[in-house]
Order: structure tokens, then C-alpha cells, then sequence
């Protein structure tokens, strides 16, 4: 920032949505431990309680991590771009590898316990999901943080990017949702058509889940939220247009 | 269209994603069909297979009738905006009539067989999507059918409509995947695990239903495929916002 210069201000209500995302976001953490912890024994590895870890690694990596990642070019809009980006896959690195944990998790529990993989609706979305996270995540660096792609390379792969990556978003907590109510079909059949207080507890969180996608989700499609391009990007990508044209920085048409 | 104008174009792509959605919508349809058909003994009224209307009736209305609700705008983009509309409004209003049909055969269904009501997480997740697309219905016939609303207020809720209505579409969709995973944890739990056909059936049709949405919500976000509004209407608007505005027609600034 310039000397004199007014320091840049954020637009009217997205302070109050990051609060409320971030709020929503712990809560739903929180909420996820206290169902494991006061209903299902908790979590510990090494022993018949591994399971448990796949529930929490997910929520905290493919919907907490993941969500924030999605945020921070709306919340650190005015620093430098380079910085941003590299946050951004630096969280979704962070939730990848939380993820790959969790998915350890609940493949040693059912080796251990004789259970078959991969059959349920809620396996095939959640490997899916995770697969094509993945594979998101290694087009984004190479597009995006390397510097061989060109402008217009990067410029044609953006929307796709910023597509999938929200569709991955929203698959995740689809996946969640499958797998709460596998958990609860499973374990709580007999007493959950009576609304005992784990079934409330764990649907609680599914609405929780639901939430923190929808004020994610408006936060992302926001038009006058998006971030604006810093004065130094607008110049630098003036320069690279112009470049790619094949044009003279001061020609015309 | 004048006289020796050429017809007007579709963007190039949108043809090909409207026959792949259409497509997809009634292979949806018939996997719904074939599912309940050959392994949950056929859909009735007034007998015990009465519940077997509900998942044909939600996904008929809140997923392929809703999605081509939302595409009207992009497959009728040369007609009159005013035709589009009510089209859009019709297939959600029907939608809405056949999504209450299908509410009713599980309320009947589980009073029949002394099942309780709305204690899972499908449950409370499919009444909120419903009633939240009544009061969307609603909300857009009142500003946008109705001469009443205002330009400017037309024009603050648009926005929100947009959001809201693929919010609430994708919901649709997250509710079917939660009742497709009640249904086999209630029919099958025995044999969901050995890879049964009845499985497998079930979980492409989740498959599907998760194609289905990704490739309409593709449609609807992508920037260039938005309908453009015809010269009529530019000419119409700008009477609005200088009228709402409070000057003459020709004045500048």
C-alpha cells in the first residue's frame, strides 16, 4: 500500500459471513467429537475404535479444510496473489493427507473385523470424491503454481477448476451425510425411529454439515465478493495479453 | 426474428450437454423404475407397496423435472422472456404437485405399518428441501410473475433466487442419496455387502443421480452459456432503470 493511500477495506457483510463460516466450522468439529467420544467410545488407533478416526479425519480435512481453502482468496483478498495461492494448496495438501489417514482408517478396522470394502453407495461417493480431490489438487499445482502454463492455458482451466473444485466440495459433505446415516443404521437401528439422543445428535450434525456448505457455498458465488485483481496483476496481465497476442504493449485493436 | 436476419445460434457445446442431460434424466428415471420394479415388487396406491411411490415420485419432481426447470433459460434462450418464464414456473409447480404425492405415500405408508415419522437425517433433510422449494416457488412467482415487485427489488433478489434454487436442487439430489441408503440398510443390510445385484443397481442409480446434477449445474454456471437478454428487452430495461432512477430517458451521466 501506498504511502497516504486509504487502507483497503473488505465489502459491507463478509466479515460477518467469515465469522459465522469459521463458527459453524468448529461447531461441526465439536459436534463430530462429542458424538464419538459420548456415543461411540471415542478414538484411538491400534484397537476396535479405529473406525471412529475415518468419521473425524473426514469432517476436519474433506469439509473443515477443504471449505476454508476454498475461502481464502475472499478472506486475504488483498494480499498478494502468489501468497493466496500457495495458502490454497497448502490446505488442500494439509486436507489430502488428513484424508488419506482417514481413509486408513476405516480399511485396517475392516480388515481387522472380516468386513468387506468398497460396497456401499457411501464408499463409492467418498472414494470418488477423494480420488478426483486428488487429482484436482495436481492439476491446480501444475496449471497454476508451476510457471510453465501460459496465460491463456491457465486462463481456459480456471472456470473448470473453480467448478470442480466447489462440486468437490459439495460431494464431500454428500459423502459425509451417506456416511452418518450408515453409521447410525448400523449401530442404532432398533432405537433411532424412538429420537433417542444419538440419532438427534448425529442428524444435528448433518444439518450442520448442510449449513456450513450453504454459507460456504454463497460466500464463493458472491459476485461483488469475488477478490479483485490487485493494480500490479491488472498490469502484469495486460503485459502477458498483449504478449500471447503476439501484439506491441501500446498497439491498438 | 426480422426479415433476412440470420436465425439465431446456440453457443457451440450447449446442444450436446442438453442431449446428455436429457438423456441421463430418463436413464434415471428407468434405473428408478427397474430398481423398484424387478427387486421392491412394483409401485401401487392402497397396498403395502404403497411406500415404493415415494422414491419414483422425488425422483421424477425434485431431480429430473426440477433440473429442467432450471435449464429452461439456457435450451429457450431466443424466446420471450416472458414465455421462458412461465415455463419455468409451470415445471416447478408441477414438480411441486408430484413431490407432495410421494410425501403423502410415506406418511400413509409408515401410518399403515405403525413406522414413526421424520426421525432420520433423509428425512429432515428431504421436508426442509421440500417446504424451502414451496416458499422459493412462491417468493419467485411474487417478484417475478406478478407486475408488482419493482425493477430494483427484481433485481436484489435474482441473485438470491439463483443461489437458492441450486442450493436447493443439490439438496434434492443429497436427500435422494440419503434414501437410497436407507432403503438398502433396510431391505438388504444382509446381503449389501456381498456385491448383491440389487446393490449394485441402487448404487448406479446414486451414481447417476450425482452425474445428473454435476452436468446441469455445469450448464447453469458456465458464464458463456447464461442467456443472453434479446435487444427487446435491453431497450425495456433501460427504460426501467432510468424511470426507477428518476431521469429522462436521454440524459447522460
Amino acid at each position: 500500500v501506498m504511502d497516504g493511500a486509504p487502507p483497503p477495506t473488505s465489502p459491507t457483510g463478509l466479515s460477518a459471513y467469515v465469522a459465522v463460516s469459521q463458527l459453524l466450522g468448529l461447531t461441526l468439529l465439536a459436534t463430530t467429537g462429542a458424538w464419538l467420544g459420548r456415543y461411540r467410545g471415542g478414538v484411538a488407533w491400534n484397537s476396535p475404535l479405529q473406525f471412529n478416526a475415518h468419521p473425524l479425519c473426514m469432517v476436519l480435512s474433506m469439509v473443515f479444510l477443504q471449505g476454508d481453502a476454498l475461502l481464502v482468496y475472499r478472506v486475504f483478498r488483498h494480499e498478494a496473489k502468489r501468497s493466496t495461492k500457495a495458502l490454497h494448496a497448502l490446505l488442500h495438501g494439509l486436507a489430502l493427507v488428513i484424508a488419506l489417514v482417514g481413509i486408513l482408517a476405516v480399511f485396517e478396522s475392516h480388515r481387522t473385523k472380516g468386513i468387506p470394502d468398497m460396497y456401499s453407495l457411501h464408499s463409492w461417493c467418498g472414494m470418488a470424491t477423494f480420488v478426483l480431490y486428488l487429482l484436482q489438487w495436481f492439476l491446480g499445482c501444475g496449471f497454476f503454481l508451476f510457471p510453465g502454463a501460459s496465460f491463456s492455458l491457465r486462463g481456459w482451466y480456471k472456470p473448470q477448476h473453480i467448478f470442480f473444485g466447489i462440486a468437490l466440495f459439495i460431494l464431500s459433505i454428500t459423502s459425509c451425510l451417506l456416511g452418518i446415516t450408515e453409521i447410525l443404521l448400523f449401530k442404532i437401528s432398533d432405537s433411532y425411529s424412538h429420537f433417542v439422543p444419538e440419532g438427534i445428535l448425529a442428524n444435528t450434525l448433518g444439518v450442520l454439515l448442510v449449513a456450513f456448505g450453504l454459507v460456504v457455498g454463497y460466500m464463493l458465488t458472491r459476485e461483488e465478493w469475488k477478490r479483485p485483481p490487485l493494480a500490479e496483476e491488472l498490469a502484469l496481465s495486460m503485459d502477458f495479453k498483449t504478449l500471447t497476442e503476439g501484439e506491441s504493449p501500446g498497439g491498438g485493436s
